[in-house]
């Protein structure tokens, strides 16, 4: 008899989060020509980041330092806390995955939005949470209704972002604090703020310490232009965040990413640049929708969630129509939001080429 | 009342597998001279594989392929298998973890060798596995001992390295596959070769995908000198291998490091030439030892254990002098291997500076 996986393990399927763009090049055999599907930043990190990752290439034989300690210092200035209430991670995924752990057992329900970040549910489905899920209303995370959910289920673990992803929409802050106002103290909120650098700053609480049921994840992977490097970080109470310590992967972090992390961090200029940059590009992706007839999401992210106007079967051929003429593209997939595909803002010459495309694409779908 | 762990996550110490050299600096408030305690390769990776990362830091905006397509084929054409026998990770602690999870529950005896590699162990008791130790033998890994363990137990995961750390002995090829032949079909052994390409290939056993209870881990971290980059591989047969998918971190991988090691596996004359390096300085750190009266254990890694010829107190002392005198070096800490402290290769300057040191060091605590 070979080796047996516990019996969690083998009950999860094979499935995969997202499938990523090479896998859709290897299997067209043809690389694309607008890379518009995964949130990543086309503008880059930083001159200031690129030429530390340069400079700093010699050092990769140099375990990383397992404490982050320069840069938790450096973000805990930033955002004028304590190192002690920040943790780093390699992405948000990773801090996700130990924060799921954390908290969740065999059998214990967990709330996010029907249709929200699937990579959550990988983590809660993979410790055998049962997840249960709102769904949003309005194309916004319902939050009463995430907020009902929780106490109706006793649920120990609430997941939702601000700004949202797959839609793009976004809550005031005082709607956030509302909600945390609301909800049980055993209750730990994830407030996934990966796009929060691209929202308005009214849409952002001020980070507040004191609380020990909200962690608030934040990443260099979006407005920091650095998807490649995998750094994100959690803010929260002193004892929440020490928990991480128990179970993460100490030497973890890369070197590298430790450096490129702390120069883009340093480099405000640089990001104010690209999010102004952000905020123009999602604007022509708004009116190159209006332009064929669609109407954008307003959005608070670094994509723009764009209503083909009918249903899902016809918003997916629409994708696969842009993906057949080289545009990398993703799109919601739960009931209602189906109706959308998502672009995420680009270099000119991608939006240019996108712009081109779409009107062939829905006219090839029609 | 604030969010509960899960009891077995609450049960966790706050303990680290590890201090990092970083964290010692700053209490000592001064620089290492000598970096020669985590078994990082000084000699850092090939000029070919710095000038890779320095050519694709701008592309540090895109999420790495979460297939790790080219270099899974790359490394399945070096080992003579098929992409599905590989399986890449953010190192090989990673790929630990992600292993355990597969096979340990609460409770589930695990089997590795006392003094043997602590974040294998971090990991087991993270997910609550209990560790069943087994003195080394003559300072070797005790085959026979683990296997007997194995079987009383009824264990269906056991752990060890060859060559092996913290002592830097090792097995002969055929030693191995008798350990293998002789485990039961039901567990699963997991071979940590991160030291293999600085071992003689006498000691590696051919690589054979059939064993579906075996599975070889191996890194870029130390030959290659990529410990910053984090990328580790694990190879096995097709079903376990592909076990790890259901529950791996798919974009955990940094996109620079998929192509340093792609680089760095193309450079074999420069692994060849470090290599040689490595084994030249292993000499060196026996004939230092020898120059002070003290006993160097053959070693097929890229570090060497010295016996201080007295007790772990004393060894103690030592390593703590060496550490006063600004060389970073490590201990084991385990019953009789406690004897020794364990020097890294490193280059020629710090070895220079250690052999100074030691006799100093060795005063001290006369």
């Amino acid at each position: 008899m070979e080796p047996q996986l516990t019996p969690l393990i083998d009950s999860l399927p094979s499935t995969v989060p997202f499938v990523g763009p090479e896998a859709l090049e290897r299997k067209r055999n043809r690389p694309f020509r607008a890379r518009l599907g995964a949130n990543e930043n086309g503008f880059g990190p930083a001159p200031s980041v690129i030429a530390a990752i340069q400079e700093s290439a010699a050092e990769a034989w140099k375990y990383a330092d397992p404490e982050n300690f320069d840069l938790k210092r450096a973000l805990a200035a930033h955002l004028g806390i304590a190192p002690t209430n920040v943790i780093v991670g390699e992405g948000v995924d990773t801090l996700l995955g130990l924060a799921v752990r954390q908290y969740v057992q065999e059998g214990t329900p967990v709330v996010t939005s029907l249709g929200a970040y699937p990579t959550f549910n990988f983590h809660v489905a993979g410790f055998g949470g049962r997840l249960v899920t709102v769904p949003y209303r309005d194309d916004r995370e319902d939050l009463e209704g995430l907020l009902a959910a929780v106490k109706r289920e006793q649920a120990p673990l609430v997941y939702f972002s601000n700004p949202d992803n797959p839609m793009g929409t976004w809550w005031e802050a005082a709607e956030i604090e509302r909600f945390i106002d609301a909800l049980p103290a055993s209750t730990m909120l994830i407030l996934d703020e990966a796009y929060g650098e691209t929202a308005p700053g009214s849409a952002l609480p001020p980070v507040d310490i004191s609380r020990s049921n909200v962690l608030r994840m934040r990443t260099f992977s979006k407005a920091y232009g650095l998807a490649g490097m995998r750094c994100g970080y959690a803010i929260g109470a002193e004892k929440q965040i020490g928990a991480f310590d128990k179970i993460r992967n100490h030497f973890g972090m890369n070197k590298l990413t430790q450096i490129a992390a702390l120069a883009a961090l340093k480099d405000q200029a640089y990001l104010k640049h690209v999010i102004a940059r952000i905020i123009a590009g999602r604007e022509r992706i708004a009116q190159i929708a209006a332009g064929n007839g669609l109407q954008a999401i307003p959005s608070a992210t670094n994509f723009v969630t764009i209503d083909c106007g009918r249903d899902g079967p016809y918003a997916l051929a629409v994708l696969n129509a842009l993906i057949d003429r080289d545009v990398f593209v993703r799109k919601p997939m739960a009931p209602v939001l189906d109706r959308c595909i998502r672009v995420s803002v680009g270099l000119d010459d991608e939006l240019d080429y996108f712009e081109q495309q779409l009107p062939q694409a829905l006219a090839a779908v029609k």
